[in-house]
Formats: structure tokens, sequence, C-alpha cells
């Protein structure tokens, strides 16, 4: 029989673990068990939930961790239904947080990334480095033209640009126009130089729009997307990806604090961000750099990397780290997390000396400057503004 | 000019509060401000997010409260994108809290509840009372036949049955089938009786196919829907009440507790669990009693009760004390929470002495004792099983 394995920390009596971690097996799943007549034992009996590890962690501050076992048959393969069922009513007892799931073979009703990282490397024929990628700037109320200077400038550069996740349908600046311009831009740029760039459109709308609004996306040349998978849920992104439009996206963490940020409640990173997130479908995975403008921490950062990239029957999806990112930050950012990531970067582009494209430039060559000790005129200006940590 | 106000507590350093509140204004906005020219300036102005508060609550704690207008125009009339503006990026940045949101006109994108406390009162002709609504009990791995007979137990006395939040649309019980029976049993029992009887189906499933299940169960005879908003994102909810099918939905409160159960981090229980849920089209909100089986406090039941209530231009959502409620607490409920309040139960019905039906009927009997004063032989055996706290 097949199962999701859910893995709790709480923080309750010690003294209680048996009865609160057999409470959950039995109330998440059957409701009641030993009230039951041995008929409806034997019937109930591959519905009910199984205590598969209980440990106390820590007596004097009560902190327990449970694993149980759910019955596949018991759920749909749908992440409302996972989330309700493992975390539904549960999330409101107390400190309670939901640290990881495994499925044993449920994973094959989800098709994970589509590109991933080897798939998003052949979109750019790029093997040999960390992509670089950047994001619009100050891009709230302005216009088309506005949009397309700032985008010629970051194309000329990296390889990768992406939407500002506030940036919605807006009439200042359409997502039909924006992708229509993106197309425009990235095709003369192949044109004259033989590179590839995605710009990654955020996706964004009443939710039940959003099939049709990917699907016109893609009609209309747009290369990549962008998702605030958070706010729509888990399962709009498995949506998404089981459109089969055959553009990657990348998956935006807005709000996934709300959820993650709280060390005693709510559902951890690494599997809210990478482990869900990828099996979703997404092949960018957003998330901030544990050194950068926003507070996370080492281990949960290079958690996220591992789950993104760890080996699976899904593809991996593409770590992005992100928030703060500048060229002095590369080696340390390619030390922590290897060099199957995308380094993200806003202000680290467009506030160089020099402007976007060599803000671009200089990140390609604090890569250079990791992998071979030589740098390069924009990496200098760049370390000598913001430093090298 | 229209704004969406989201008020924040923080945790931070005091003698920062003005840098903070403006970073905020202007970070989750037009991106800069002070090293803009001015012509830029001009332009942007009607972007600009504004600090409207900041306040030091508790200068040792470092506890901040700050409220900061978004312009309405930076954002189109989606949760998503609400949601991703207030607290998209700020959530993953360290201890903050998003405790409400105000909206001068933007509720004009917001239908509200369809029903409300009033619409839900006309369909089952009941003015002068609580409302009594049962959950199903053990319905995990049952079929048709255990299915029809636990309902038509509950139907004969309660007003609303719900199903259980952790029955999808499984091959046992499947959706369509749940449907078909309890049209049929609650035909039945209004031609038997006259009393008119809702069932809230849970709709569940893949995001996208939400729609077109809602309007098969519109067809098939469904009266009510059960939904669990929170795993699918709020914009889901509004989307369903957009569908204008004339079904009253009852909101979950499944996974909340991962996005608001922290003092420090996440979202308010007052304005996700009432305030946006009854915004998203919300008919009937579920929340923990606060000395039922669930932890919640006082304040925030109490909260959420006030703001699915408050007088608003759009309906009243119904408050439902859950989890953990039997009898004795019927007094202690309508005390705290008034009387234009949907009273659930699970195990309180189905582990009366007597069934589901004397469950049922204990719970108009505690009602009637705490208006007249007399009860009755099933709200007696109840009190002496459960007691009255």
């Amino acid at each position: 029989m097949s199962h999701i394995i859910a893995k709790y920390q709480l923080h309750n009596n010690p003294s209680k673990i048996d009865t609160i971690a057999e409470k959950l097996a039995v109330g998440l799943t059957v409701g009641s068990w030993t009230d039951l007549t041995a008929e409806d034992q034997a019937h109930l009996e591959k519905y009910k939930g199984e205590v598969i590890t209980k440990e106390i962690i820590d007596a004097e501050k009560g902190l327990l961790h449970i694993a149980i076992a759910y019955p596949e048959h018991n759920i749909t393969p749908d992440f409302s239904s996972i989330l309700t069922t493992v975390f539904g009513k549960l999330s409101l007892d107390g400190k309670v947080k939901l640290f990881d799931i495994d499925f044993t073979d449920y994973s094959k009703h989800f098709k994970g990334p589509a590109f991933g990282v080897e798939g998003v490397r052949d979109l750019l024929n790029i093997y040999d480095r960390p992509l670089v990628m950047s994001i619009f700037k100050g891009i709230i109320g302005r216009d088309a033209s506005f949009f397309e200077a700032q985008l010629r400038a970051q194309a000329l550069s990296v390889d990768i640009i992406k939407d500002d996740e506030i940036l919605y349908d807006v009439p200042e600046l359409p997502f039909e126009e924006r992708i229509t311009i993106g197309k425009r831009v990235l095709d003369e740029i192949f044109e004259a130089t033989g590179r590839r760039v995605l710009y990654a459109v955020n996706l964004s709308g009443p939710v039940f729009e959003l099939p049709d609004k990917a699907r016109k996306a893609k009609q209309l040349g747009a290369n990549a997307l962008l998702f605030n998978v958070h706010t729509y849920g888990l399962d709009a992104l498995k949506g998404l990806r089981d459109l089969a439009l055959n553009l990657p996206i990348l998956a935006h963490p807005a709000l996934s604090g709300a959820l993650g940020g709280s060390p005693d409640y709510g559902i951890s990173y690494q599997l809210l961000l990478s482990k869900l997130t990828r099996l979703a479908g997404a092949d960018l995975i957003l998330f901030p750099v544990p050194y950068g403008s926003i507070e996370l921490t080492e281990d949960d950062a290079k958690s996220i990397v591992a789950h993104a990239l760890e080996a699976s029957t899904i593809k991996q999806a593409f770590p992005v780290p992100s928030a703060g990112v500048h060229p002095g930050l590369v080696k340390r950012i390619i030390d922590d997390f290897g060099e199957d990531i995308v380094i993200n970067a806003g202000g680290g582009v467009h506030g160089h000396p020099d402007g976007a494209t060599a803000g671009g430039e200089a990140f390609h060559e604090a890569i250079r400057h990791y992998k071979t000790g030589v740098g390069g005129k924009h990496y200098d200006k760049a370390v000598a503004l913001w430093g090298t940590s």
C-alpha cells in the first residue's frame, strides 16, 4: 500500500507523545478506532493512518517529532487534498510545524519540472556556468517605452529577465503588450548576437483565468512565465504545468514567509518553496540568499537548494538565489550552492555605475573571476561600490 | 485616489521606524524615490505607497505597528495581486505579521457573500435562533449506504450538514454520488416534514476543474458547497462566488493555522479567516471555538465573528463556531458570539448516547434551554455525558 508520510515538529507534553501521535494517525483518517467493531476495523484498516516515528527531541522544551503515514487512497492527487489531510485541521492546533512530506509513489501523479536545470540550459545553450538573471527595477507606473528600454539594457548581458512580481496586468503596461515587446526585443538580440534570452512575464489575475492567459502568452510568443505560486496555491502551479505549454515556469516565493517564517508554526521552507514547488512543476525556484536584503537562515537556504536538485524521478529545479545580490557575493553564492544555480539580482544589476548592461556583465565577470581568477572592469567597479560580502 | 491600506505588526529597531516605514511604502510600489528626477517623481507620485501611521508599541520588545496605503491602480482586483503587493516579499522579511487590510472602495470589485446570514436563514426559513450544523463522522473508507444512513440520521434533526473536509472525490464515495444521494434524502425529509436541510458537499480536486465541478454540483441538485479555501487560495473562492451558481458556500479553515497561528508571523485570523474570506464570497465561515478541541484565543474568535458580521456594503457571513462543540457549550457560545451563528458539531452530535438524531435534537434543546430555561431529555443526556464547559 502506498502512503504519504508527513513529518511534524510539535510543542506538547512529552509524556503524551504516544496519545498525540495516535490521535493524529486516527483523527486525520478514519476518525476513531478503539471503539469500532472488529468488522469495521477489518474494513477500515487500509484507510487508517499509521504512526511511523515519534521522538522526544527536547523533553524540557516539549519539542517532539512525529511522522504519520496516510494511505494514498484517502487522498486525491491535488495539493489541496494533500495539504488538507496532512495539515488542514492540524495546522490550527497549537505550535505545530509541517517540516516534510515523503511520497512513496504518489509522485507519479506529479510531472515535476517540464524543463528543469537541463532543459533551461538547453534553451539557452549554456552548460558550463551558473546563469545570470535580472529583474526589472522601478517598473510600477511606467509605460511600454520605459519597459522596452529596460528590457533591452538587461537582455544585452543577462540570460534570463523576470518581471517584477508586483507588476500585474495593468493598463499602463498590459500583460500582452509586455509579451509582444519582449518577443520582438529578444528576437532582435538573437538575430544580432545568436544569444537566446528568456523573459518571464508575470502570469497574474483571477485564478480561473490563468490557463487561458497562459495559453495566450504562449501564442503571443512568451518564452517563460513568472508565477506567484504561494498566493494562488501549489495546485495552480500544477495545473499550469499540466497544460504542457512548453514554457519554463519561475516560481516566486511571494507570501511564502507567512507560511514558512515562524520556527514553530506553518510549513518548512524546504518543503514549501522547494520540494512541493518542484513537484508541482516549477522549473526555477526563487529564494532569498541568507546574506542579502531579506532574512532567511543559511540552513533553510541550503536545504531549499538541496531539495531542488536532489536525485529523483522528476527533473531538477533550478535554484535561484535572490534579493540583495551583487557581483561581490557571487563567490560566496557559488561556494554555498554550487554552479547549477541562477544568480538573480535587481539593484545589483541596475545600480551598476555604468548601467544595467554593465551590471549584467559584472555578474558574468564575477563568475569568470570565480572560475579562472580573471574578472574585468565591470566586476571591479561593482566590487568597488558594493564590496564582497 | 483609492487605496488599499495594510496594517503590519513588526519586530524591529524602534529608532529605525521612519526608515522602515518609508522603505515599505516605496519598496513595495515604485521601488525608489529620493534618487528619481523631479519629472519622474511628478509622474510616479500617484503610484507611490504612503505611510499612514507608524507607532512604537513596545520600545523594549521592538514591537512596531505600521500602516501603508497602496494606490489601488497598482493592483488588479484579485487576491493574488493584493497579497503579493501588501505581503509578498515583506512576508519573508523577518518577524512581521499582516493584521489588517482596509479597502477604501476597492471592495466594489468583490461581491461578498451571495446569501450571507439573511439569505441562509431565508433558505431554511429559520429566523429566531442560531442554526445547528453537524459533520459526518468516520466517513473515510465508507460507502454510499453508510453515507446515506449517516446523512439521514443527521438530517432528521439538524439544519445544515457538512462533508468531512478530508473527504474528497474518491472511488468509494464519489462527489456526484454524494450529491445525488443527498438531494434524494433531503427531498424525502422535506416531503415528510416540510423542513429544508442543507448538505454542503466538499468541492475538491484540481483547482482549474473547480468551476466545472461546481456547475455540475448545481445541476445534480446540490444545495450548498463546502470549500477548503485556504489550501486553494482566496481567489479560488472569489472565482466560485463569481460563477453566481446560487449555492451557499461554507469556507473551511483547513491550513489557515499555518498562516495565522504564529503571533509574530503570517496573517491575523480575523483578516484571513473572516474579513478576506467574507469579501471573497463565503456565506458561512467555520472557525474553532476557543474552548473546544483546537487552540484559538478568545480574542481571535471574537474578532473573527465581529468581522463576519460587521456592517458593510456586502452581506454578513454566518460565523460557524466549531471543533469540540457539545450541547453543554451552547450557552457559552451564544453568550460569546450572539444568536446569528451556526453551531457546528461532530462528536457532540454523533457521540450522543441515543445516536446522531438525538444528538442534533440535544442542540436544539440546548438553544431552547438558553432562550426559555426549558431543555429536554436529549439535552439532559448530553450534559450528563459532557458537562457544561
